[in-house]
């Protein structure tokens, strides 16, 4: 007779239960809970007036604004599940994706209105600009004042390094159970403050959305990267805990210099792949709490999180799983043993259902028994901490030998000259394929091949060592921005 | 493809993400959870060796220490519901329990052996000493790895209007879910650490054990209860959080006197019925952080409390739901209006599915969208918080232990002497209320409270005796012949 799969919509219950907390943070305005409520219930009847209505698969391409919060929950209040684009995506990718995701509303705002104007060409979609909604009238709509924890909440394209992007699936109880993980991690405190500079249409910054009307803790919303002012509001006090990816947190550390944070501070979660073990340890010098991460869409954002007490000891590996989730190692078809390297494989009620419309790819991904296979490389330590190696996809195999591209480009990296480096598989007569270097260069710095090379030697096995190096001006990335790999092979031609 | 359902094993969990934090402190020992794990699982082979094998239900009859510890997660190990047994009852009440909910196996201890062997006379119960278990064989076993939410994890007592205790299933879901409502509302901190000198067979205590697995938090736990030594423990700043009911909180305050508590110590968790607001009052000058809250058995512990920033503005109300609960009053089929009085309406994923055993029980108290009938009467005020009046129209708490009339009622009735009886609540400075019989003699018998009393002492555990007897010539009676109890009350000023 109980009720696991039902609660109170999240946002309703946080005005009636702690109306007087603060909400939301963007530039100088501050919200409690109670106004977000009004404004969010504001926005949605000017959105049911627009024609929306419970149901309808709405997708939203906005920059990060309050009102990108207000109409995510204005929509959870009418009860749309929503289709997040990427705003760094082409007007090809973003057709495909309405498209695919089958999205018959487009809630945007006039800076992409070109965009815009061709997407509702491409495809039909009914298109809504935010600028118009401060003038519409309001209609009152059924809310929705139960969750149901299966029900979709949002979907999230995920980049595609191989084929098409696939519509990743987050249910309302993925979202929650994430949102449960992480506090039971990194605790939950009364002055607790989450600063939001990375995306919200993407998992680590929707994630935090979430945290804050779970906890009850105000999101500081900033409407785009800038380490001066995220680093003044950190030595402010302003946030005491901050989602960042690893070329975010190199911008603070550089920005920051001989200062220091505000004891208050208290978290700085990394995710979105590998961070130099040289970055770490600048950080520990400054005694900055790094909590690495490792997770992705389909996990709703983190699965894997290094605690306080091993930060130290085990740096540079992901850490270990949240409570209730389980990370193995598959290595072809069988557990692998401690420190050998194989395919990760995680299980929770973090994540996701499937992709949308992608049985192949589902039937691929998911057992029956809720294992996701996540297509990343990585072996568990004696200890059970995870390292992740690298995208199952970047592997270099030469002579037989596994390489693993984040490895040779962790020991690039420590290097102080280097600013960027990619590392990727180059055809070769003997071997199969062998390491070629590409590498950018800090503050204008000179150094050649040959030296970096002899810089590796120590660090690296011989057939590890790249046997090219070429020097650019920035690597190619994709619109969330992670290194294209492929684009980088045309430069070998 | 998700497993909301199904969660690694909580002690297995925790002794792999965090083996060496520190886990349980009793007395001059302390484990972490990779110590109390091994040892849990120690008890669980010798448990074996002594034929308690998976699935089979387990009664236990221990006092708050260690062992008490291990063999309930030893019992998880293994995969046997716990039936979980009050050493206040006496042999009768005892063997009712064990009957109703078709216990195969007792665990016990040396102190309990002559209860111990007239219970093996009445049900046949297979009998294990803890003592025995120090020099048993041990046993491999299959080891539970994985919690199934919907599972009965453990069993407890409540007696109810009847006069028949009826058995609450507690589900591994109804416990998760609890700890994870108190976590948002308490928040959680690094340092935390709960002291435990409520009674580990109570839902209060037992849920501080199930909150330090979740959480990865030691339990200070107590033997039994006592102000000084407690006081002491919270003063040198062992202890964050503590749980308590009133008679406690009073004792402390009294041999507290102008000392003053380590400012870690940060929530005096208080249940079990109704406070004093002179108790309140007292804190609060004396700074104590004293959080208010309403549960029962049926809820797994709390389902409403007061968060800190409302504890002074709404002294004596209980609070607000935990984040996934709801409350509501209903006043004669419908809802109430605030301020209203009705009785207390409860739902959330920790209610009890219902009692073993008991449909019509069940029919009564539970809808089928997940209401459960309190049986409490309160109001809610305009903000939302709510007031509890009284708990079951005749509840009496006395010393945090509930009392029900009709069971002490139905023992009164059984004497042949007796031709009516009615059992109130009478104050008491310590312990809140005690047990106040009026009785009226069948054929002009003559006999005295003291014979009364003696009468009832093999039936009834101590505390439910009652303190004073008072002969009258007709109970009161409404016009539906039920007994007025408030017109009693009226003897006792």
């Amino acid at each position: 007779m109980s009720s696991l799969e039902k609660m109170p919509n999240w946002l309703l219950n946080r005005a009636y239960l702690t109306p007087n907390r603060k909400a939301l943070v963007f530039k100088d305005k501050e919200l409690t809970f109670k106004e977000l409520c009004d404004y969010s219930l504001s926005m949605a009847r000017k959105l049911t007036a627009c024609g929306i209505k419970r149901g309808d698969r709405t997708a939203v391409l906005l920059n990060n604004h309050m009102d990108f919060v207000l109409v995510l929950y204005a929509l959870q209040l009418i009860g749309c599940p929503v289709v997040l684009l990427n705003v760094r995506l082409t007007n090809r990718e973003l057709a495909f994706q309405i498209d695919d995701s089958e999205a018959v509303h487009l809630i945007t705002q006039m800076e992409f209105e070109s965009i815009a104007v061709k997407l509702n060409g491409q495809t039909g979609i009914h298109t809504i600009y935010k600028e118009q909604l401060i003038a519409a009238n309001e209609v009152d709509f059924e809310i929705v004042t139960e969750f149901n924890l299966q029900d979709v909440c949002t979907i999230m394209y995920t980049s595609g390094t191989t084929g098409f992007p696939k519509g990743v699936i987050q249910s309302f109880g993925n979202h929650w159970w994430s949102a449960i993980g992480s506090a039971l991690n990194l605790g939950l405190h009364d002055q607790d403050a989450w600063l939001a500079a990375v995306p919200l249409f993407h998992a680590s910054g929707f994630s935090i959305l979430v945290r804050s009307m779970v906890y009850g803790i105000p999101v500081i919303l900033f409407e785009k990267f800038d380490e001066q002012q995220i680093n003044l509001a950190l030595m402010e006090g302003k946030a005491t805990i901050i989602s960042v990816v690893t070329s975010m947190l190199q911008n603070m550390i550089r920005d920051l210099g001989e200062k220091t944070y505000s004891p208050s501070f208290r978290c700085m979660l990394i995710g979105g792949g590998p961070v130099p073990l040289s970055l770490l340890q600048v950080c520990k010098n400054k005694n900055i709490p790094v909590f690495q991460t490792y997770g992705m869409t389909e996990t709703a954002s983190q699965i894997v999180t290094l605690t306080p007490e091993d930060s130290l000891a085990k740096l540079g590996s992901a850490g270990k799983p949240l409570f209730f989730c389980q990370v193995r190692i598959d290595k072809d078809g069988v557990a692998a043993m401690p420190n050998e390297i194989g395919e990760i494989v995680v299980k929770g009620p973090n994540v996701t259902y499937g992709y949308y419309n992608r049985e192949d790819a589902n039937k691929r991904s998911f057992t029956n028994d809720g294992w996701f296979y996540t297509g990343d490389v990585g072996y568990m330590d004696e200890d059970g901490f995870l390292f992740v190696i690298d995208r199952r996809s970047d592997l270099i195999i030469s002579g037989g030998e596994n390489i693993y591209p984040a490895e040779i480009e962790n020991i690039i990296l420590s290097h102080p000259a280097i600013k960027e480096a990619a590392v990727i598989g180059m055809d070769d007569e003997t071997w199969g394929q062998v390491p070629c270097a590409f590498y950018v260069v800090a503050n204008n710095a000179e150094i050649s091949g040959e030296q970096l090379a002899q810089f590796c030697q120590p660090h690296l096995a011989k057939y590890k060592v790249p046997k090219k190096w070429i020097q650019i001006n920035e690597l190619p990335k994709t619109a969330s921005n992670k290194v294209m790999r492929k684009s980088l092979s045309k430069f070998l031609s």
